[in-house]
């Protein structure tokens, strides 16, 4: 059966007996709802223009969509007021709606006050207004039983209430509705960012960050797990980012009592260590994770700073190496939506790769390891000043940009892939990415092919070179994610020309030269129109789940659909690394040189 | 329509396209069910003998009671399988049968081992395998998830888990489902008992009592609502409270750890007291409570010391001054129950009287006071060695019994009803209560005709007597629950002979002189075999509610149901009150002398 929603002219299949709501929502065109689909508050009306449904009885051609089921093809009308608002998230540069459904809902109450012809208790006084407002209540929480007597009287019983999901939570004296905000965290391994949000409106208000201060204890997820294994080190950690979120919050917030909801995401390590949940397993073969589903946790109980009967949404993850920040890269990029297959990429201290379309998502870890952060790489740093982020090799001559412009101080992952197609692109290293001892190759870098620490190396500038070992670390790095993707479309049965978008997340896919990331095959060769990037999709995916419910039931759903492949099972993968750690070009002239591009100067 | 259970021959009415799993309800017939009716489990099998239906599709003739909508007369075999275990449950002598079916269960399983080709998380590993139980989860406490790994390979992945409802809370190594208690509570203004069950059972294991320490602070409800009027005197009520449950719960359990459900009843003050709510509106016209609802709180979070993810289930109550207690009441003499109207009067510090059948059931609270208790009563005391209890006079001897036949040190509330009522047939004081000065009587009973404090009073044996104010002190007391049971009466629109029995609980209830409470107008003249103690039938209904969800499902639907008849509010009350408090009987040659029955000693 066909439906088509007017006047966004939407059409969708669905089964006899689907009610409007469950199509609407597989239009993507949410509606409003206070009682969660109970037929009792009315807000889901619509206009019911062609076709035959069941229930939901007719008031002036209105229905209400959650009663209403349809048994023929049918044209509904959605009108202005039965839409949920909408707020526009920007996601690299490209606007998305999403309905502005929060999960935490305040409601002002004039209440009558008590007398002996009425005299309800005090919490049934409550209730029963919220249940005239169509609003189905879950658990009330006994802090807020306790304090209800009280505040009350003390406001001449005008309150408001608090709500988590349909759990009663707080109750605040007179009408506060107007201050009602959360707070969405990506927590990284190497950075934590946290967005302050207005939840009446959808609206950003601050942003913060910090160094995730387990970096102490280890750059990488391993060395953190490793430190995890006894329950000392384990609360270690957790004090370290429990701190470090403490600090944001602290850093972004005016009223942290009026901060009702925290979104987190982060890979399946972070999460377990935020969580204080024992990662061990996952460093252990066959990888397994404590815990895939989201998380609902009172902040109190976490010991995060914020009203104390706030909820902490842990989103879910897909599995031991790919988590809830794949998710948030899915929500922002909306993957499953649309038939074009699609890949993304989020390029961190750990690398996950999602292919796919609205008809299958298949996901993996990539064990890239720290190179394109800088870890390994000899004169590697982050993206700091004085760091050589661009570089051209010319004629014989090499060009470079560093932050800031500063004197060169070291290289970032950016300025190595640069490097490095370049020099390939110059015949400095060959296919299998060793450095040349070609003749010709040597009279016109000469000085500059040198050796450093017993290894042959190429110096860029200054003192800073890209040694042998810095080359083969690439490779390892590059290698792991361009096998992945092949395993990927290899599963998905596509080709390089099937993918119609590559998406890069993360701060390093959004600064990596998208066309010598192609030379020395990090990412699929199609159209550099097609390769996009989307920031810090993770976070903006963390930021989609608190302001919006929609968002959230989505992500519970990619959790369960996105097929997760592990590639250390897999037979075909050590093929597909070894040879994704070659160089894949031999005639490079078809990649029209970016050196022009470049305001660079010539590096000594 | 009509169905008939077999082989029960049990007949219900219902509506067209009720369930047959509903009808069985309604016919108190609980089927076994472990998804909940969601059509998964395939427990709740019965045949279709006669009749049509709609759904549930039939397997040699049988079909499942949760799908299957019944849409004509029907007969309906129920097997012997598919009926939930009962329990029996004895009130007051007589044997009722309740299904065991308790809120808590313990699951054991036995897992496959994790594999590269099964990575599922260490959660999803239960969740799976309660799911193809047909367990339908809902909430995972954090402190499961952190414990799951751990004891899943301590265990070789054979564990026990824990639902408190649908609730997953704990996890235990091996096969632990032998080892689930409850315990239940009555917690009285004076007295708090708790019982440990056995889950698994239904059946009592142990019992101990203490005196309410709060008694210290007021005797009655009023005088600890006015204690706890201050967050300090608050916190003091309550940690008194808490300390007693947990004495008591040290003395019953060998285990606290295996305790996973506490139920509590109480009055409303009780509970506020117990939930560390302010009480203090209770006391203040319109007589406000803060909670109405059941409440279920983590034992941890309440402090109550048994398994800290223990639930604490507090019954639901039905007005400031008929508490949870009544509800208890209720639960065990399934006064709900039947067409015939039957009345429950719950005398201890207050009283709480209720009325009905099936078809309605009204309550008040009367005002009784302590006079019952040996309160401000000259002579009064609790039942202890040496308490007279039983009192007959007879052609100008009293014969009488005391406790342990110990010298007379006092007289309990029964002995006081004994003693003014055989006072009142042998012409010693007239219906007004007045001690007599007919020279007749005096020349009787000469030297019993004494005066004590100022007033005239009657000397029963050794110094102890019964004074003029004792009277008028049991006057009051006898006449707001006589007034009380009268106003019900007259708003159920009934008379005394519809009143098919009289069901006395708590301990005073249970001890009291049937006949003489008949003489003195405490309770309507019925026969005597309509009049039948049932003990402390609140814990009984606390006990109920712990080893059964049906019971806790039928308290709530109680209090909402049972109609508050508030007193003070009334008019007509204190009329009532006023003629009540007279006694009624002129002519007391009908009421058998029960002189013969008590192997007494007369007096001197």
């Amino acid at each position: 059966m066909e439906i088509v929603f007017q006047p966004d002219g939407k059409r969708v299949r669905v089964d006899k007996g689907t009610t409007i709501m469950e199509a609407a929502v597989i239009a993507g065109i949410p509606l409003e709802t206070v009682c969660g689909g109970k037929g009792i508050c009315g807000k889901c009306k619509v206009r019911l223009i062609k076709g035959d449904s069941l229930g939901g009885d007719s008031k002036g051609g209105l229905v209400l969509a959650c009663q209403t089921k349809i048994i023929s093809d049918a044209v509904i009308e959605v009108p202005a007021g039965t839409r949920l608002l909408e707020q526009k998230i920007l996601v690299g540069g490209m606007e998305k709606k999403i309905p502005l459904n929060p999960n935490v809902r305040k409601v002002y109450l004039k209440l009558a006050k008590p007398s002996l012809s009425d005299q309800k208790s005090d919490l049934s006084r409550i209730t029963c207004a919220l249940e005239r407002k169509g609003i189905v209540l879950g658990n009330v929480s006994l802090d807020f039983i306790r304090q209800l007597p009280i505040k009350l009287r003390n406001s001449d019983f005008k309150v408001t209430v608090i709500l988590i999901g349909n759990d009663l939570v707080g109750v605040e004296e007179g009408d506060t509705t107007d201050k009602k905000y959360g707070i969405s965290f990506d927590i990284g391994t190497t950075t934590v960012v946290g967005y302050l949000v207005d939840l009446n409106t959808g609206k950003e208000m601050a942003v913060a960050s910090r160094m995730n201060p387990q970096v102490v204890y280890g750059e990488d997820v391993v060395s953190r797990i490793d430190f995890a294994k006894t329950d000392e080190g384990l609360r270690e950690l957790n004090d370290k980012i429990m701190q470090a979120v403490n600090e944001i919050i602290d850093e972004v917030s005016v009223c942290i009592e009026n901060i009702y909801e925290v979104s987190i995401v982060g890979n399946t390590c972070m999460l377990h260590l935020f969580l204080n949940i024992t990662p061990t397993n996952l460093a252990l073969s066959p990888y397994v994770s404590v815990l895939k589903d989201p998380v609902n946790i009172k902040a109190s109980e976490l010991g995060v700073k914020v009203n104390e009967k706030a909820n902490i949404h842990v989103l879910p993850t897909i599995a031991g190496f790919v988590g809830a920040d794949t998710i948030g890269v899915l929500l922002a990029s909306q993957l499953d939506e649309g038939d074009d297959i699609r890949l993304a990429i989020d390029i961190g201290t750990n690398v996950e790769i999602a292919l796919g379309s609205k008809e299958k998502i298949i996901a993996c870890s990539a064990a890239a390891g720290p190179a394109f952060e800088g870890a390994k790489i000899r004169h590697g740093m982050r993206a700091a000043p004085g760091a050589i982020h661009r570089v051209v090799i010319s004629d014989g001559v090499v060009y470079g940009k560093t932050i800031d412009n500063a004197m060169a101080r070291g290289i970032t992952g950016s300025g190595l892939v640069d490097a490095i197609a370049e020099m390939l692109k110059n015949r400095i290293i060959s296919n299998s990415g060793k450095i040349s001892d070609d003749s010709e190759i040597h009279a016109l870098y000469g000085d500059r092919l040198v050796h450093e620490g017993g290894e042959a190396a190429f110096l860029l500038a200054r003192s800073i070179t890209v040694t042998q070992g810095d080359i083969r670390e690439l490779q390892l790095a590059k290698g792991a994610i361009y096998a992945g993707t092949n395993i990927l479309m290899k599963d998905l049965g596509i080709k390089t020309s099937d993918i119609k978008e590559i998406l890069l997340a993360g701060a390093f896919g959004t600064s990596l030269p998208k066309e010598n990331a192609q030379v020395i095959g990090l990412i699929p060769d199609i159209s550099l129109d097609l390769v996009k990037d989307i920031g810090n999709a993770a976070g903006v995916g963390s930021k989609m789940a608190l302001i919006s419910k929609n968002e959230r039931l989505k992500a519970e759903l990619l959790s369960k659909k996105v097929e997760y492949v592990e590639l250390s099972g897999r037979k075909d993968f050590q093929d597909e690394f070894m040879d994704a750690m070659f160089f894949p070009h031999s005639n490079l002239d078809y990649f029209p040189n970016v050196a022009r591009l470049i305001h660079s100067t010539s590096f000594r």
